[in-house]
């Protein structure tokens, strides 16, 4: 599916972007935008191929992964340099793309490893947010996708429709577009109308052990 | 031996439940909430498979892992909503049994793949406590389990134990028992007399070079 | 090459002593000091196992690894109670040093196994850099490297080298020294001149979605 594969490379120049202007936030080098821009784009679908012992990983088996992250990296820095302002809404569009693609792939290459349904979306969720949680860990910051408005919430439906939707035969792949329209779907409406998940508050009291 | 994967499954429930509190204490949403859960209880376990390329790992292998997390996690939620009181000395007394429980697995698996000794050891305390660890990353916390009584100290010494023991031929799998109670035996006694090891103090200076 | 064995352990050695210096500053207990020295040393080379699918990752294969981690911790807690002062400068040098070999063995490690060379010099970096970055996570510390003088990029040169080199038949393993003596060369001169890369500084403003 040669449009799928061009979301997929689009995915990771976009995540790669909210990496290096992350690390940019945190002025690092231009060696630790780059290292956090492939952390960011590569990190999910890293974690997965590894629990799924799905040797090689995606950038071992595909060196233009390593490429687009990189030229993306190198790309924000010159674009922020030459003081262009960052479209913020659209790189919010953006990434909800990205997340989409990321997540239907994450639950088809499980499947494809025949796991249970519950593994097939965790990988899901994992190939989608993992990446941006690392980034988040490595710079020091609460994982933004704990706190914000729903994020991963989409990436579980979307996991879902296809996991329901694969084992029977659809023209176009269109278990496939539809999955990714839900995870968009949601979480533009998300990001347009400030939804989010009830959050769970509890009294700092001294924490349990361990 | 179904007491051990009763009691597994129980230590499963036992760590969602300290890593959604933790959640709760960092005000995250729902699906945070779920996934530090997650994380908390497996995460010893699937970083012990993954390093051991023992596949598939735990919760692939055995979809109730998931919903046994799955369900602590909601049920510490409703139990926190309805104004229950968190009963700390129960759940520290929970977590000693899981701690132990969790430890002895994963050096009964690392044996199993026939690995040197001291990398048994490694993943015993690994599955014990790696899972507690990542929440802690995870919620920007400096690991508890580096600052509190003995707690790692407790698998290393149950961990030895049933290495020890394990060769000879136990009736009753006395082995798996006696190194079970060795963790919470040392574990309980550390949390009753506040037992740590000695600190390792330094000055605050300039740290040296990564 | 009895050599490089012998300059990889005195890597793992010098890596565990960074760790535990940094587990002192954080006040951590005896276990806490133990543990961050072993991931020091060794979460780099483990990292690289795992996602190369290269089992047993090397602590495994061979408890030497393990064992010099251990004794390294332990001699820097005596060393800094007896109150010795730490020699910071030669500190620099033996880290240098340790780093150079690192990445080279990183890379050669990912060579035989024939993946493409931009992940050889990912996986050379990462042998090199990953255990002080995981040391700096868990203690709670934006990973030194991103913001210190010119660091991993001394190992990306070395890495190129060595792939470049590699190929032909050198005698000696000259092209083992080469690449060794590139890192070092370019890591010293950057601690004595105080050589960075240039900064990335983001004005601080809202991040962007996950």
């Amino acid at each position: 599916m040669t449009w799928l594969y061009a979301l997929d490379l689009f995915g990771v120049a976009v995540f790669a972007i909210t990496g290096a202007l992350m690390a940019g936030r945190k002025s690092m080098d231009l060696f630790g935008v780059m290292v956090i821009a492939i952390i960011t784009a590569l990190g999910g679908g890293t974690l997965r191929d590894v629990i799924l012992n799905n040797y090689p990983v995606l950038w071992i088996g595909n060196e233009v992964y390593i490429l687009v992250a990189v030229m993306a990296a190198l790309g924000t820095v010159l674009w922020v340099r030459l003081t262009h302002p960052i479209h913020e809404t659209g790189l919010l569009v953006a990434d909800a793309l990205g997340l989409a693609v990321f997540t239907v792939i994450g639950t088809q290459v499980a499947m494809q490893l025949d796991v249970p349904w519950s593994a097939a979306v965790i990988m899901g969720v994992m190939t989608g947010v993992a990446g941006g949680v690392m980034r988040d860990i490595i710079c020091n910051e609460i994982p933004l996708i704990f706190h914000k408005e729903i994020y991963a919430t989409a990436c579980i439906a979307g996991s879902l429709v296809y996991i329901l939707l694969h084992p029977f035969n659809w023209p176009f792949n269109l278990d496939v577009k539809l999955a990714i329209a839900v995870v968009l779907i949601i979480r533009l409406a998300a990001i347009r109308w400030h939804l989010g998940l009830p959050r769970f508050h509890l009294l700092d009291r001294e924490p349990p052990e361990q």
